[in-house]
C-alpha cells in the first residue's frame, strides 16, 4: 500500500453476481475501485462505469492499477488461468500487491498461488465465502480466511467492511484450510437437507401436514438451517437452483474421500453422497439440492 | 369441571422429574393440585406436603379428587396399567374428568386409551412433550396435543401455563398424531446428531480446532438445534445422559420401520439407526446420544 494512512486502491477480477456485488459494497464504503475485469467484456465495462472504474482489457493492467486485487472466478482452472506463469497475468508486476482470492478452491490451489505470488514479493489471502448474492451486495459475507496471519491482519479495514462490520470474519489458519472448513460446512448442511427431505417425506406419508411439521421442526431438537431455506422449497417443489444438488453430490464425495484417507467411516455423509448422486443419475442434478426431497416423498418421481 | 368460572382441580399421577415440575409449574400458577400418586409412595407423600395436596394411594381416588388429570409415566406398559379395566384404576367414577396423557406411547395407545375413557364419559387428550425438565419447571414445554379439538379448546387455559403462555402449545390432530410428530422431531434430530458427529470428526482428522468447527457450523448452512446442544460434548467426551443412544436407535428404528410400511426408503434415518445400534452394540447405549462423536473422532473406541 502506498501510504499507512491513505486507503488502498482496489480491483475486481471475475464480475459474477458475488464479484460485482462486493466491488459495489466497498465502492459504496468509500474505497476507490480503480479496475474491473472480465472474461464478458460487456459486463466489465458497465461494471466500470458504475463504479467510476477502469476496465482493463488485460490482467497485468489489473495489477498495475491497484494495491489489493479481490478475484471471484469459478474454479481452480479458472484461478490458475489469471495466474498464470507466462502471457498475461496477474503476477506480471505484482510486487507489493495482495491478492485475495474468493473462489472455492482445491486446497492445493491456495498454497500453490501463495508460493507463485510469494516469489515475485506478492501476497495471497484465501477468502472463502459461506454466503450469497445478498450479503455479497449487503457487505454481510460469512468470510473464512486462510493464509499468512500478517496478510489477514493487514487486510482487515477492507475486509470488515464485507462482512457485517467484522462480525462474520474469521481467520482459519494457513491457506488452503478455510476451503477444508468450507467443505464440513458443505458436508454436514448437505446431511442436514437429506434427513430434513426424509422427515418431511414420511410424514406425508403418513397423512401429515407437512407445513405444521416445518413449523415444529423450526422450534424442537429437530431445527435447523436448512428446515428455514429449504423447507418450503421441499414441500411445494420449488427447485429453482441455488445450490445444485450436483455440487451437492460432488462437494459431499470430496468429504468422504477425505475422510477414506483418513480411515474414517462417514455413514451419513455416504448415504448423503449416494442419494444426490442418485438424483444426478435421474437427471436432477442442476434442480436445487433441495430437490433431494423428490426421492422421499409418497408418489414424487425419485421413490416410484 | 364443576363451574364455568371456577379454575379446575388437578392432580398428577407419575412423578418423575417431568411430572413433579409441571404439578410445581401450575401450583405456582394458582391451580388447586388436589391430589398426587406414584409407585414410589416416599415420593409422591413428600410431594403432596410441598403442593399442599393429598397423596392418594389409589387411582381412583385420584379421579375422585379433582377435574384434570394429568398422567406423566414411563410407557405404554404403565399407562394401560393405570386405566386398567379392572381392578384400581383412573377410569373408575371418571364420568365428566379429563386426563392428559404426557408419556411418549404407541399411536394406537392413545386411540386406545381415548375410547375406553369415552365409554365412562370421560375424556383423554394426548400431550407430547418435545422439551426437557427445566423447562417443566419454567412452564415452557413444547406441547404437542392429540385427540378431540374440543378436548383441547377446553384445556387450553392450563396448558397454557405449561407452554410458555402458549406460544409453545400446538393442537396437531387426532390422537396418535402428536406421537407421530415427535418421532420425526426425533428422527430428524438423530439424524443430524450423527451428521455433526462426522463432520466434526473429519475436521479433527484434519487437523481442524472442533471449536472453531462448532463456532464456523452455527453460523452457516451447517447450523442446527444439535450443534447447540450437542457440540461442546461431542468434543469434550461429556456424554452424561440426557437421552441415550439406545432411546435414539429405538426411535429411528421406529421412523424406518414406518417408512418401510409406506414404501419408503430412507437412507439417512436407516444410517443413522445402523450408527446408533453399533454404539449399543459396543456396551455405549446408555451414553448421551452426543456420544456417537465416539464412533467418528479419529483415535476414539469406535473407530478403532
Amino acid at each position: 500500500m502506498s501510504t499507512t494512512s491513505a486507503r488502498p486502491s482496489i480491483a475486481f477480477v471475475g464480475l459474477g453476481r458475488m464479484g460485482a456485488n462486493m466491488a459495489r459494497r466497498l465502492h459504496e464504503r468509500g474505497y476507490d475501485i480503480t479496475a474491473v475485469h472480465d472474461r464478458d467484456e460487456t459486463v466489465a465495462v458497465a461494471l466500470a462505469a458504475e463504479l467510476n472504474a477502469v476496465f482493463s482489457p488485460t490482467l497485468a493492467g489489473v495489477t498495475a492499477a491497484a494495491d489489493i486485487i479481490f478475484t471471484v472466478v469459478t474454479d481452480d482452472r479458472a484461478q490458475r488461468a489469471i495466474f498464470a506463469a507466462t502471457g498475461d497475468s496477474l503476477l506480471t508486476g505484482a510486487t507489493g500487491k495482495t491478492f485475495v482470492n474468493c473462489a472455492t478452491l482445491s486446497p492445493a490451489v491456495h498454497v500453490e498461488l501463495e508460493a507463485a505470488a510469494n516469489q515475485v514479493g506478492a501476497h495471497t489471502l484465501e477468502a472463502c465465502m459461506a454466503s450469497s448474492i445478498p450479503q455479497a451486495r449487503a457487505g454481510t459475507l460469512y468470510l473464512m480466511c486462510g493464509g499468512g496471519r500478517e496478510v489477514f491482519d493487514r487486510l482487515q479495514p477492507v475486509l470488515t467492511e464485507l462482512s457485517d462490520q467484522g462480525k462474520l470474519l474469521r481467520y482459519i489458519g494457513p491457506a488452503g484450510t478455510a476451503g477444508q472448513v468450507k467443505a464440513l460446512v458443505n458436508m454436514v448442511m448437505n446431511i442436514n437437507t437429506a434427513g430434513l427431505a426424509e422427515g418431511l417425506g414420511l410424514g406425508t406419508s403418513l397423512g401429515l401436514d407437512p407445513k405444521m411439521l416445518l413449523e415444529v421442526f423450526a422450534q424442537t431438537g429437530a431445527a435447523s438451517r436448512v428446515v428455514q431455506t429449504d423447507g418450503e422449497d421441499m414441500v411445494n417443489r420449488d427447485h429453482a437452483c441455488f445450490f445444485s444438488a450436483a455440487h451437492a453430490a460432488k462437494d459431499s464425495g470430496i468429504a468422504v474421500a477425505l475422510a477414506e484417507t483418513h480411515g474414517l467411516t462417514l455413514p451419513l455423509a455416504t448415504a448423503t453422497r449416494d442419494q444426490y448422486q442418485r438424483m444426478v443419475a435421474l437427471g436432477l442434478g442442476e434442480q436445487d439440492k433441495s430437490a433431494i426431497a423428490e426421492l422421499t416423498f409418497p408418489g414424487r418421481a425419485g421413490t416410484t
